[in-house]
């Protein structure tokens, strides 16, 4: 195993009707500006249900957060946070809605350039504005972890930024808030958390044991529950048991002690900086073209995989390999998500414009043993027409 | 799933040499106290480590904490902390040297009889010292929770008590430092994990997958390594994974959501503190005779259990529950514990002390139902003769 540091300190309240439980948690006296997305919050109650449990404190509202939460509309509430001093954020939404109010708790202070936070990957980040979360999506982790994603449409870039100061307060999870999702929307959620989980477990093995079972569990449980969340959006067993799945599948647990690999997750942010793909459905097309190209250096995780979640047990290796990898793809077909390029318009022109930014961006050495090169990423790409 | 809130703040600074790091995890000009149990610590060169790492602080010195650590010795503590206002703890052993400094951490600025912290189980603690740990004995999870357990000889009483301003702030796990454990120090710890994850997951389902997976986890891991530590006990990697389960096992994960049962901590606590029997002792004699008692209320799970621990899918459900519990028993004696009373020296006459203490205490409705009445417990100590 490998040596690791594991500190996590967020508060996460969990369970039907807790959204209440939330006025505790804040400062007394917080002036809060609540981060939103589109109107799906307060067309569904969500918005009124929160502000009901803070009326004790002066709060604000920015909505607007886009998917892919761009830098140009983050600067907006940046000056809304810095002309109304505010002191708290509470983001209420999903995966994008926590991220853009991560950048905003950041920027918000920041004497600099503000793209510089993300342009640094979250280095030069030493004072934030403390933020909770009210989650609705489950797909991200962004509820219980310190990083966050931020799109700059003007140079169509992607970047990933994390900062100890940016875990959440507290986040409240009540499943029951994901009941009125689009069938796409927990469709990628569930994608997203089962390549989470195989970014941190299918590398190569370290007798990281617990590591290995617990990501074993969380993508059992995604099998389990994924296809049934489509099929009984009111169950809230199904949707309570997906929600803390993503939360687990991204929250430092499973990773602590482990190689990482996120290949899949830097080559698909370019795909949707350059051609605005679904971020669930970039990873749906990339991961099984990935553990195909990648199956040597992957080969002793990728049979413990075939074993231990698909029950693959006859057959040579490479067998039981390809029948692993089928099976996802089956797995990412059965939530209604596409696995190849070709099914979003994307043909081999694509290719070049990815290795550019790739190369732009200098991810030349991705994966646990930086060996996704981009010669190897051409070969990856071409495997997802 | 239950709602639940799940809150953990501990820093893990987890692996080889790391005892080094903790100076930058106290704040500077901090007085200390370390807090040590036998000699083990000192003999090993595990406190000059310590000692080396801290050389910037002003470090004071409580040593002859003892296992079952009492009331009657932490209270030299307590005034060692007062005369000497020191303001950070830092507990280098097992669980009861952690525990016992939770206590002292707790009682240093409590305003009361320092006896109703542990009597109020934790109630009344606003104010407390801060505490970090160095984990040399892996088994009660002690190091990433806010609770303790406190004996009273002068009243034979073994009590819990909690409180969540008790979390260490950091506590340091290098498998390392269990390579010198006498075998019977590593059995007990495996059992007393084993038995955590079992009052967590063995009571009746509430849909909480992740949560059954996570404590399945454990359990195969502990079931693979446990057996090994003691024949290899310079293998970094069992260490390292039995390290980690003992921490996972109790950190409050694994029980976010669930029922929890802990009626056989609770009587075995009994047995400690009337008897002197060793912790893991009085578990691995209880455990199977109220699986076996209480097979009925715990039945699903206990199929479960047999299925995916221990592999038992044939036959009837009573003989799959049957073996599942044979084989917990094997596994504990496969851990050098024995698992009956008559081992430890204890006959039937033993059984209605228990019950008095269990009635004095206030414990006659135990376990995930609150059914284990001092009747019941009459009849599961029955079995364990």
């Amino acid at each position: 195993m490998l040596n690791f540091t594991f500190y996590n300190p967020t508060k996460i309240i969990f369970g039907r009707e807790t959204i209440k439980d939330i006025a505790a948690e804040i400062p007394q006296g917080a002036k809060i500006l609540i981060t939103c997305g589109g109107d799906s919050a307060r067309r569904y109650g969500v918005l009124a249900e929160v502000r009901a449990a803070l009326q004790d404190f002066a709060v604000f509202e920015f909505s607007g957060i886009e998917p892919n939460p761009t830098y140009e509309t983050l600067l907006r509430a940046v000056r809304d946070v810095q002309d109304r001093h505010i002191d708290f954020l509470l983001a209420v939404g999903g995966g994008s809605v926590i991220d853009g109010t991560k950048f905003i708790a950041a920027a918000a202070h920041y004497p600099g350039d503000p793209w510089d936070i993300v342009a640094s990957h979250g280095g030069g980040v030493s004072r934030t504005i403390p933020l909770g979360t009210v989650l609705t999506l489950p797909a991200t982790g962004s509820e219980m972890n310190p990083t966050g994603v931020v799109t700059r449409l003007s140079i169509r870039t992607k970047f990933v930024f994390k900062s100890p100061l940016l875990y959440p307060k507290f986040s409240v999870l009540d499943p029951t808030k994901s009941f009125t999702l689009p069938a796409a929307q927990i469709g990628n959620g569930v994608v997203d958390t089962f390549v989470h989980v195989a970014e941190q477990y299918l590398t190569y093995p370290v007798a990281g044991k617990v590591q290995d079972r617990f990501a074993e569990g969380l993508m059992l449980t995604l099998i389990e529950e994924g296809p049934r969340a489509l099929a009984e959006p009111q169950n809230y067993d199904v949707r309570a048991n997906l929600m803390w799945c993503a939360t687990l599948g991204l929250n430092g647990l499973i990773s602590a002690g482990v190689p990482q690999d996120w290949a899949t997750h830097m080559v698909g942010h370019e795909l949707t900086a350059l051609f605005g793909l679904d971020h669930g459905k970039t990873l749906a097309v990339l991961l099984p073209a990935m553990l195909e190209i990648r199956r040597d250096e992957k080969r002793a995780k990728l049979l413990q995989y075939a074993s231990r979640v698909w029950h693959l047990d006859a057959g040579s290796e490479d067998e039981r390999i390809d029948r692993a990898i089928a099976k996802t793809r089956e797995f990412f077909e059965s939530l209604q998500l596409k696995t190849r390029l070709c099914d979003y318009g994307l043909g081999a022109e694509a290719i070049p414009l990815v290795l550019e930014q790739l190369k732009a961006h200098d991810m030349v050495a991705l994966g646990e043993q930086r060996s996704v090169t981009p010669e190897r990423v051409e070969k990856i790409l071409g495997r997802c027409l």
